[in-house]
C-alpha cells in the first residue's frame, strides 16, 4: 500500500539517546533514485482513555507542558512503557493515575498518529466507563489538575478553541459520535 | 493562567542542530521547588489548508511518512518557514504545490497543537475555497499523489480508521462542523 512512494534506509546514526526523547539522522533511497536525510523520533506509543460517567460528564486534566511554555485541559493519556505494551492495560492505568477512577469498561475506538511529519508516535483511543474510585497515585514530576465537566461544555470549548491541544480535541469528537450512533433510536 | 503548574528554565542545552529537528534538553524547576529534565523540539508551525470544490469534493495527498514507515492519506499542509511567517500565506502555497489549486477565499477555523509532550509546533487549520488551477511546483524531495473524493467518502474513512493522520482527522471533522453551521437553514 505505499503505492510506489516508499523510501528506504541506507544508513541510520543515532543522534540523541535522551532521558525522554530517541531521536535518529537516517539516509534513505527516494523513490527516484536519488538520497535524502530524515531525522526521526522513536515513540513507544501512548494511550487515551476518555471516562465517561453515568450522569454524562467527563474528567479532563490541566497540565503544564514544558515544550509550548503553557497549560492544556487534556484528555487522560499516557506513554506506553515500551512498544510491545498493552495499550489497553496503559489506558487503565494512565485514567486512574490521572484522575483516580478505575474503568470497569473500556471500548476501544480509534488509532491515529499524531506527528508523521518527524514521530512514529501511535496514539490508541479508548472510551473508559462504569468507573469507580481509586486511591489516585499520581507520578512523579506530573503535575496535574482534574476538572470534571459536562460533556456538552466539553464539546463547546473545543469548538470555541479553547481546547488546543490535537489529541484531546479529536479523541472528544470521536467518542461524540461513538455515543451518538450508540445512543439513536 | 499556569494555575501553579507552571515550570521555569533553569538551564538550557541544545541536543542536535540537525537538518530537520533542533532538540533542546533543558533543566527546569518544577512547581514544588524540586528540578527535573525536559527534552523537547524546536519547530516553527505549519500550515493546514482544506480544499473544498463547489460540487461538494476535496482533495487530500498520499504521501509517505519516513518516520512512522508508511504512506498516510493527509490534508494539504506544511511547515513555515519561520516562526513568524505567516500561516495563511503558508496555507495558500502548500494548498498550490501540493494540489496545484490557488485558494480564491481562507477561512481560519483553528489553532492547535499535535505533540505538546515534546514539541512545540502548532497548526492553523484552513478552508480553502474559490479554487482555481495553477501550475503545481512539487518542492524537492516531496513526493505526493492527489486523491479526489467526495467530501462524505473523507468522512466515512475517518470514521472507517482508514486516514490515521490525526492533523487530517481533527481538520475534516472541524470543517465539517464549520459547514454543517453554515450550511443550516
Amino acid at each position: 500500500m505505499d503505492h510506489g512512494l516508499k523510501e528506504t534506509l541506507l544508513h541510520s546514526q543515532p543522534l540523541v539517546e535522551g532521558v525522554l526523547l530517541k531521536v535518529y539522522r537516517d539516509t534513505v533511497r527516494l523513490p527516484d533514485g536519488r538520497t535524502a536525510i530524515r531525522e526521526w523520533i522513536r515513540h513507544p506509543g501512548a494511550a487515551i482513555a476518555v471516562p465517561l460517567f453515568p450522569d454524562g460528564s467527563t474528567i479532563l486534566v490541566r497540565q503544564f507542558r514544558y515544550a509550548v511554555g503553557k497549560s492544556f485541559l487534556e484528555v487522560p493519556a499516557g506513554k506506553l512503557d515500551h512498544p510491545e505494551a498493552d495499550p489497553e492495560e496503559t489506558a487503565r492505568r494512565e485514567l486512574a493515575e490521572e484522575t483516580g477512577y478505575r474503568a470497569g469498561k473500556l471500548t476501544f475506538l480509534a488509532r491515529f498518529y499524531p506527528c508523521i511529519g518527524y514521530s512514529n508516535e501511535v496514539m490508541y483511543l479508548y472510551l473508559a466507563e462504569e468507573l469507580e474510585p481509586v486511591v489516585s497515585h499520581a507520578e512523579e514530576d506530573e503535575f496535574l489538575e482534574p476538572v470534571r465537566l459536562p460533556w456538552t461544555e466539553a464539546l463547546d470549548r473545543i469548538y470555541r478553541n479553547e481546547i488546543e491541544d490535537m489529541k484531546s480535541m479529536l479523541a472528544l469528537l470521536l467518542v461524540d459520535r461513538f455515543l451518538t450512533i450508540r445512543n439513536a433510536p
